[in-house]
This record gives structure tokens, C-alpha cells and sequence, in this order.
């Protein structure tokens, strides 16, 4: 049986990295036989000048036939004057997310070795970096109702988001949590505000239950505020984070670009079933988009992350990524990630080198 | 007239670091025949083992009659098996900030020349950093209603908490943030998450018209995923930054850390008249209480922030941030400043260092 993929190239830079990951996608199909089926689709603003809606029916229909999805990026200055919802990134990203179901949000935040020099941070502190942070993605504060701009009696306005969890909607991220934890260094630490909010008083104590169920992992505390403290002191303190949709948002921000090479960390986006949506953790770049100047391997190595995770091709998946590590030997850099002595490449020029290294 | 003063030690390492900051408080009252009228008072782990309540009656009829506190830090693992209403934190803390209308907290993060070594970031990215955090402190989804944890029809629970800020809380915070822009390098930016919450698009709509106001003020906004990310990358493209109570809580504490230093750093928050409640940026550190290794700079650096923001008396606030900067430049250091070819100093030692120096 065919597995079926998903392309969607997006807006900004996404259409030109695309093309990267595609060929690698591509070469690693045929090399290892996998019998992909490959379509394209439309989303965000590219949709939106195309068909007038950043989720067009079709794009919509083919993802929720698919095996997985392969994201670039969405949004730009272009599209910023639309009503929100139907701007791309609500109307686009956030809408396939919910629709989807693609709750369990994961993040590596990896340095490379090569790229250590790319940090803020003192060498000591982050050579090494290998830490992983699950974001609840389709609950939380992003979705919760009610939501809206209301007028009140003295005439003002007042604007108001809900945080909301359901004990089912925390336990099923805390498995994949634990799951992912038990896999790599068999520690967790979960994210919350206990000490303030509600909902997260909540969180603890699911996270807690949930924990006698993995008496092999470690599982600890830690407010969202420490949480931040501790990723710019400690990072490396840290082995699998696992926090709701708002928080996760920002604090896995931080830890990617704690490595200062944002441009090559993948994320990948699941569902209850394995199913999933994979994305560079960065964004669309509308000041550099067109020039050839992005950075492709964050989407290749989703690619990586595509393959073992939703394709169950782990082999395919650990070649793409050796033959990324094999372009940072030969020292080839695009310009986010360049330093004195490496040789600067194109976004083509990247894809080729990883194809070359393939 | 005399200035009421009232100082609240609180828990853990609150009661040692403020036995040196009121030295230095009587210290420089009395030299600048400052005339203060000094209360002491029970708040938080303190209040709750004496009195069975974190902020007993007494210390809150003290507090609304001061012209400004000055507060150590609350809270330990001795309390946080109470119900969350009643600890230290909830019970305590944000009861005076929300009672007293202490909407506007200034959080600054400077890094002090003579402490780069500290801090995990290098040397070239954090030297000479100065920004100012002016978090909202009142409102916003710590304070917000309906709140709680209910149970389904379904039979789970669910945890809830509201986001909500009427135009005009966000007015009044946002005026304290354009005054402290003007008064320093006339760059304020604003961080929301527009792109996904609503109360977050008021804000922002609330800021830029605000910013009319402000012609020689320069407005800019930030998604707090993508401020979270620059705080790490290059904290010095900021001067001012504002932005609501959670985001504030989250954000401030990594630009404390990025110093390296939060031993250092004070904090005021303030209500409409400059009224206002001073404290250390950093908590009860309960696993070093009662040993003398604690850092009394932070609180020393507060009475200064209290001198000058509410008790008019900036010019002896000058006084003592010099003698800071002497005692740092003669080499005295607690452990948590610490490096080598430095002399080690207890607590108390620090103390006596910044009293011989005034
Ligand atoms: C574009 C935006 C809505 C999105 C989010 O906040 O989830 C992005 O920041 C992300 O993390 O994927
Ligand atoms: C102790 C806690 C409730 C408090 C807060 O979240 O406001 C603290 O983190 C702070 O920033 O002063």
C-alpha cells in the first residue's frame, strides 16, 4: 500500500526550501523503495491570493487523506491586515492543527556540534544541547471559549481568551510525554503555574497520576517562570519538557534558539494515531523570501522526523540525517548559521550538497 | 511630615537579607535626616505559623497606610501543601499587589560590568545590558473570573482560567511604560500574542493609540514567542519593554537570568499615585535560608528603587547604588556572584561592606 504525503510549501521562504526537502524526499523514495505518493497543496497566504481562504476544501480534503504532512511556513506582512481568523496562521496552521487533531507537538532543540559558535550562550553552556520539549498544540488558550472583544455597561471594552483543559486532553499529551521521555534520557519535567492558575493545578495533578504509570521515568515540577530562568541558566539540566499550548509556544522558542540555529530544528506535529504534521520550527521570513539566502535542512531533517515517526521508516530517516551531519563536516553554511572559514552556500547549493551526501 | 515605611521580612532567606537592607534604610534616613517612620510586619510562611493567615489584618492596615514596603521574598515547601488560596503566594503576595492596586511593576535587568563573568550568555551579547520590564501586575489571567476546576457531564474534570483586560487597565499600564520609555532611551516595545488571542489584539489596539500620545516615544510589538526568542539572541535591541501580568512573569525572569546575576536585581510595582511595594527579583531560596550565603543586594538595591519612586528621595537612592558599585568594585561577592580572585563574604559581610561604603 502506498503511504500518502502531503507537500505544502506555504508563503515567504516556504516554497523555495520546499523544493529542498522535496528532492530529498523524492531521492530517499526511490533509493529505499518506499512507494510515497507525493501531492501538493495550497495553505496560508499563498491559498488565500489563490482561492481567497488560507485552508482551501482541497488542500483540507488531501490532508485529511494523507499519512502526513510536509509543512514549509506561513504568513507575511501581506496578509497582517486580514481579520485574524482569516489571516494564515489562524485561518491556515491553527485551523489543519484543531481539524486534524495534532495535539502532541514535538521539539527538539538540538545543537550541533559544528554550530556551537552559532549560540548567544558560552560554549560550556549549551555544547551538547539535547533537549526536547512537547507542546499540547490543539487546546489550551488557543482554542478555548469564550473568547472575543466584548463592550461593557460603562462603555469600555474588554477583551478576554480562556485556558481550559479537560483531564482527558492532559493525559493523552502526558503519555506521548512520558512515552518520548522513557525513549531518550527517562526524564520529564512538566511545565505549569500551578502556584496561580486553576487549570494548571489541574495539569500537575494528571501529570502526577499519570506518573505511577511510568515508574521508570523521572518525573518533576517547574513554573513556567523558573522554566524560562532555568533554559537560559542550565539548559542542558533538561531532558524531555512537556507544557500546554501557550506556554510551549514560548518556551520552546527559547530552547530553539538557545543552539542559535533555529534554521535547523524540525518539529513534528501528531495525532493520537501517529498521523502527523512536520514543520522547520522557524518561520516564513517574508524579508528574505525569493533570495535563495533561506536555510533548507530545518525542513529536511523534518523530512527525517516525517519518516520515523508517521512512515515508520527509521532506516530512511537516520540516512537524511547523517547526510546533514556530513554537509556541516565539509563545512557548507547558509547565511543564518555561517562563521569565518565555512563556505557559504545557497538554499539550492545546501540541497545539493545533502543530495550529494545522500 | 514622616514617611511611613513598612518592612515585611517574609520567609526563607527574606528575614537575613532584609535585616541588611533596613540597616542600610536607617542608615541613609539618618544621614539625610530623612524623618522615615520604619514598621515591621508578617507576611506570607511568617504569617501563616504565627497568625494561621498569610497576610493578617494588622500587616494589611500597616500596608495601606505606608507610603511604601519594602518585602523580602515568600514562600517554601513548609506551605505548599495548603490549599492554593492560602499560601504564602496567592495569599500573601498578590493580595497586596491586587488590594494596594499595584498595576505597574518595573522589573530592570541590568548586568553590572563588574559581574559579565556571571552570566551563561557571552560576553559580547549581554555587556552593558539595560532594559526595563514594566509588567502589568493586577489583572490579566492571574486575577481574572470565572476561574476554577469543574466537573463534566462526562464525568472528567476540566480547569479553567480567564485572560481578560478592559481598555482601561491597559491604558494605565501602558502610560506607566511610556513614561519610564521617555525618561530612558525612548524605545518601547510591546508584546502580545495578537496573532492567536484577542485579549491580546485589545492590547495592541489599545497601545497604538495610546502611542499618539507618545510622538517621541517609538512603539514596536512583538509576539511573546518571538520575544522570548530575542531575549536569548540580542537582549540589548531592547530598552523598555511592557507587556501583560503572565507574559510579564515569564519574560522578566529570563531577562533577570540573562544577567546571570538576579541576586542583584530589584523590583518596584507601583499603583496610580507612585505609591509602591519594593522587592527582590529573586525568591525565598528556602535551601539557603538561615546560613548567611544569601545575596542582600537586591533588597539593598530596592530600598533605592523605594527612595526614589516613591519617597522622592532620589538623591539618597543615587547614594546607595554607588556604594553597591564600590562594594562590587572592591571585590566583595556572596556565592551566587561568585568567581575567582574575588573575596567571599557572608550575607551579613555584605552588609557591612555596602554601610562602609556609604
Ligand atoms: C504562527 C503562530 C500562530 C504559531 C503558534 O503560536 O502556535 C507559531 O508561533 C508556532 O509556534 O507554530
Ligand atoms: C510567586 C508568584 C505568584 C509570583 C508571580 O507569578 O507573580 C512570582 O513569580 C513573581 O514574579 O513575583
Amino acid at each position: 500500500m502506498s503511504k500518502k504525503v502531503l507537500v505544502l510549501p506555504g508563503d515567504g521562504i516556504g516554497p523555495e526550501i520546499m523544493t529542498e526537502a522535496e528532492r530529498v524526499l523524492r531521492f530517499v523514495d526511490s533509493k529505499f523503495g518506499l512507494n510515497l505518493t507525493i501531492d501538493q497543496g495550497l495553505v496560508g497566504g499563498a491559498a488565500i491570493d489563490a482561492e481567497g481562504t488560507a485552508l482551501p476544501q482541497r488542500t483540507f480534503d488531501l490532508a485529511k487523506a494523507s499519512d502526513a504532512i510536509l509543512l514549509g511556513a506561513v504568513g507575511g506582512p501581506k496578509w497582517d491586515n486580514l481579520p485574524p481568523a482569516d489571516r494564515p496562521e489562524k485561518g491556515g496552521l491553527l485551523k489543519i492543527r484543531s481539524e486534524l487533531d495534532l495535539f502532541g507537538n514535538l521539539r527538539p532543540a538540538i545543537l550541533y556540534p559544528q554550530l556551537a559558535d552559532a549560540s548567544s550562550l558560552k560554549p560550556e553552556v549549551v555544547s551538547g544541547l539535547d533537549i526536547l520539549i512537547v507542546r499540547e498544540l490543539t487546546g489550551g488558550i488557543y482554542f478555548g471559549q469564550p473568547r472575543g472583544i466584548r463592550a461593557l455597561e460603562n462603555g469600555e471594552r474588554e477583551g478576554f481568551n480562556t485556558y481550559v483543559y479537560k483531564e482527558s486532553e492532559i493525559k493523552r499529551i502526558g503519555r506521548q510525554a512520558f512515552e518520548a521521555a522513557r525513549k531518550r534520557g527517562g526524564r520529564l519535567c512538566s511545565v505549569d503555574k500551578a502556584n496561580v492558575l486553576e487549570v494548571t493545578m489541574l495539569w500537575r495533578e494528571v501529570m502526577i497520576e499519570l506518573g505511577k504509570e511510568y515508574p521508570d521515568v523521572e518525573l518533576s515540577h517547574m513554573y513556567v517562570d523558573n522554566a524560562a530562568m532555568q533554559l537560559v541558566r542550565a539548559p542542558k539540566q533538561f531532558d524531555v519538557i512537556v507544557t500546554g499550548n501557550m506556554f510551549g509556544d514560548i518556551l520552546s522558542d527559547a530552547a530553539a534558539m538557545l543552539t542559535g540555529s533555529i534554521g535547523m530544528l524540525p518539529s513534528a506535529s501528531l495525532d493520537i494515531n501517529g498521523r502527523g504534521m512536520y514543520e522547520p520550527c522557524h518561520g516564513s521570513a517574508p524579508d528574505i523570501a525569493g533570495q535563495g539566502k533561506a536555510n533548507p535542512l530545518a525542513t529536511i531533517l523534518s523530512v527525517a522526523m516525517m519518516l520515523r515517526y508517521s512512515l515508520a521508516e527509521g532506516g530512511a530517516a537516520d540516512v537524511i540525517e547523517k547526510a546533514v551531519e556530513v554537509v556541516l563536516d565539509q563545512g557548507y553554511r547558509t547565511g543564518d548559521i555561517f562563521s569565518e572559514g565555512c563556505q557559504l552556500v545557497s538554499t539550492s547549493e545546501m540541497g545539493d550538497a545533502v543530495l550529494a551526501a545522500l
